[in-house]
């Protein structure tokens, strides 16, 4: 016994004795009442000091797993609850299988079939990627995240570290309220919910709207965002999508599907729309809210990317157009443009509704990562998030131009879209299965993320797809377009 | 105009001067294609440098909310989208209010009816409150979190703010994966995904299994963890509760509910168990596996203070009773022990339900934050954990005897239970109701937490307390029993 120890480079030897012979003891290999070598003898044995073998035979009796008798030694204390070693036929627990397969409910089982992840496209080495609309992480500005957290830490740790609030960190909610009043919002008569990022705000939303007795019914843009579609599947909505023209959603079909029938909710994405990147033009956010007014259907706006913008000038969200109105509730999250591992997202809407989330949020994931906020709340507030927006976007814009110029060389059958954001959207005539393209420029290492996965129905955008370009080089833009160019045009031959 | 800005000290100035002016054009007191004063004049009107200015000028145009002429100055942009201030009775949107109440469905509901801390007692400042049992932040060690944190970074910085996955931060799972080991679990099939706590861990497990077509049936300990209870009621389960005992759950009335009818899942919590704080004894344990395995019962296995144990030896979870069975869940979270602000906890199981459940996670909050996932493994690498848990176990066991000696001295006529963890359960003769005496002791600046609220069934439970001592003043806690003492014996004289 004993041969087996091996210490590793990077945790505290006492640490790594103590386990060890806790595993022993576990296995079964040293026994209830069993006296442990003398600490001058394991120490020569494992070949560490003694005041190491010391401190390790301390926690082994802190954790109860040894007794000591003064004078004597340490001693194997019997364990109270049977280890995986010592049950087996014996009791035959073993045998104790249960078929989860067969105990998964639909929302389980749909949560699967949607999971986009699951069947994603699993790429070797070396191949041009234009699937990830993810920030480049090159830019970021690690420095002042870490000075972020270290200020915050400094001013108040202990605090980070307990409880927080199930509605979110105060000082991020009161930056965030002042950012978006910046933005044009109207605040009175609402609040704001911190999330763990967008897509918890919008589970959230929808959990609390989704009708009890029936299935509810969504209205959105058509295409759009493949995990908005997702969870308004799971949470049981029938989804009625609305085609995009040039400058935003089709506001004819948009009144006359309004006409047909009763919407619990539309879901409207009008700056840098995910997957088309168009910003809706001021005259349709204008119709769009009138008709949403008129046929009194709540709106979850989808903030996505605003702060991503290249030209023209600003455009207010739609929740500013509402003014006092309590009729849109905004979700915003900087993930996109900021550090995505931060889980951080903002609901902001009616303050009664925000009392209800709140308290769906609190019996979700009691609340969301201090360190996360603070960390945010801390950057935002030093001045780091104005001057990394400068860099990335004139970063983001160089890649989105040559994008651009790659795809107008090299695909002009292609009509594109895109204003700004870390992605473009590519329509084909309808010659072209962008399904099939994908399959012939994988076998020439390009791949990207074919559209119709964005759209409502199947069979849908499948003569479109996406380009992600934030984690390309510019060699690779270049090369990657060409490929997908050479390729398209067999498929335009046919 | 120009006269009300107003710096404040902690944020970069040119900021301050760009959301100054980006405010009067939101409130539209800066109108459309106006020229705003030249730099030298604004540094003069504002009295800032003129460098500031400039600073603050480019960033109004880079976000769109003016242009500049060269040669002439910076001009008002046009917004695209309106905003709060040029709306109003014009369109009519100010008008536009929904009735939210009316649109929340039973889920919000409930989550509001259920929310305890929207019912919590407001204490005035000088209350001696043993309502939490959080830990107490005085014991946290700073310098070590940040270490854990700027090692981390120094790392790999940049992968821990792009997007992690579902599943978890691979080097934490497989540090935790050693950890269950280590408590004797056999890992062979299972597998583990990371969520942001116990609570997200248990209710995407619930959402998993609650039956589709009809009410769930969940059997528990009574009484239990009250944040359990909602997320079950909230989940659609009805609750059937087992009586606790000395050492554990009521084993013969267990059997006995299990005769009578088909039960989904059994939630138990062996060790510390809230709010009672026994540990099931290592016989019962045994007889309630094989119970679960009779009537192929799911057991969801709530790790909770595990680590608190202050006496007798360590006690194996039920999870590594059952061996390779693959019967049990069991739910983990350092939060009390720990630091609750980092939100981690951990769901290990069955390999092919943790790939179900791994799916529900993304769809819920695409993943949990990788700062805190990493932090916390570093902390556990450098060995922090085991240091702290010693520190913590040692103040908190002082405590716990002291709260336990306290109640022997001034409450000799309540039943005392709590083997370890942050808090001590007591039961009054039933003369005594909870709730009245905490409003008695109220006024005399003393509050817990009544314990009918830990019970499944309304009425039970009226002469049952909980004692949170974490947070509490040696002193405080000696006056503090002594208050509650001294207010009992009135009612038990009744």
């Amino acid at each position: 016994m004993f041969q087996d120890f091996k210490l590793v480079g990077d945790r505290p030897v006492a640490i790594q004795v103590k386990e060890y012979v806790k595993r022993l003891i576990i296995k079964g290999a040293l026994q209830a009442d069993q006296r442990l070598p003398s600490t001058r003898e394991m120490s020569g044995l494992l070949k560490v000091s003694r005041n190491t073998v010391i401190a390790a035979y301390e926690g082994l009796e802190d954790d109860g797993f040894t007794y000591a008798i003064p004078g004597k030694g340490s001693y194997v204390l019997a364990m109270a609850g049977q280890s995986a070693a010592d049950n087996g036929e014996a009791n035959g627990s073993v045998t104790w299988q249960i078929d989860w397969k067969a105990r998964m409910n639909e929302y389980a089982v749909s949560a699967v079939e949607l999971d986009m992840m699951k069947q994603g496209i699993r790429a070797p080495k070396g191949t041009i990627s234009f699937t990830s609309i993810a920030p480049d992480e090159q830019l970021f500005d690690l420095g002042d995240v870490r000075r972020a957290f270290m200020d915050r830490m400094a001013i108040e740790g202990q605090v980070l570290l307990n409880y927080g609030y199930a509605k979110g960190y105060k000082p991020l909610i009161d930056y965030l309220m002042h950012y978006m009043e910046n933005k044009g919002v109207n605040l009175s008569g609402k609040d704001m919910l911190i999330t763990g990022g967008f897509t918890e705000g919008f589970d959230i939303v929808l959990s609390a709207l989704r009708p009890s007795a029936r299935r509810g019914a969504a209205i959105c843009e058509n295409p759009t965002h493949h995990t908005a579609i997702k969870n308004l599947k799971l949470q049981g909505f029938e989804i009625t999508g609305i085609p995009m023209e040039r400058d935003g959603i089709d506001v004819e079909r948009l009144e006359a599907v309004l006409q047909t029938k009763n919407f619990d909710l539309a879901y409207l994405t009008p700056s840098y729309h995910n997957p088309t990147g168009i910003v809706m033009s001021p005259a349709k956010r204008s119709a769009v809210m009138k008709l949403m007014m008129r046929y009194q259907i709540p709106v979850i706006e989808d903030g996505f990317n605003e702060e991503l913008r290249y030209s023209g000038a600003h455009v207010a969200p739609l929740i500013a157009t509402a003014g006092q109105g309590n009729g849109v509730i905004y979700i915003g999250s900087f993930s996109k443009v900021l550090f995505p591992g931060l889980r951080v997202g903002w609901v902001l809407g009616d303050r009664a509704l925000i009392d209800t989330l709140e308290s769906i949020k609190r019996a979700r994931t009691i609340h969301t990562s201090t360190i996360d906020q603070s960390i945010l709340y801390q950057y935002l507030l030093n001045g780091n998030f104005d001057k990394y927006v400068k860099k990335a976007r004139t970063e983001y814009k160089r890649k989105y131009e040559l994008t651009k110029a790659c795809c107008e060389a090299h695909l002009p059958e292609a009509q594109l879209s895109g204003d700004g954001g870390l992605h473009m959207f590519l329509t084909f005539p309808t010659s072209v299965n962008t399904r099939q393209l994908l399959k012939a420029c994988t076998e020439r290492g390009v791949i990207f993320t074919p559209g119709d996965k964005f759209f409502i129905q199947e069979g849908e955008g499948t003569n479109t797809l996406r380009l992600g370009f934030s984690r390309v080089t510019d060699e690779n833009i270049e090369r990657g377009i060409q490929i997908i160019g050479e390729q398209a045009r067999s498929f335009l031959k046919e």
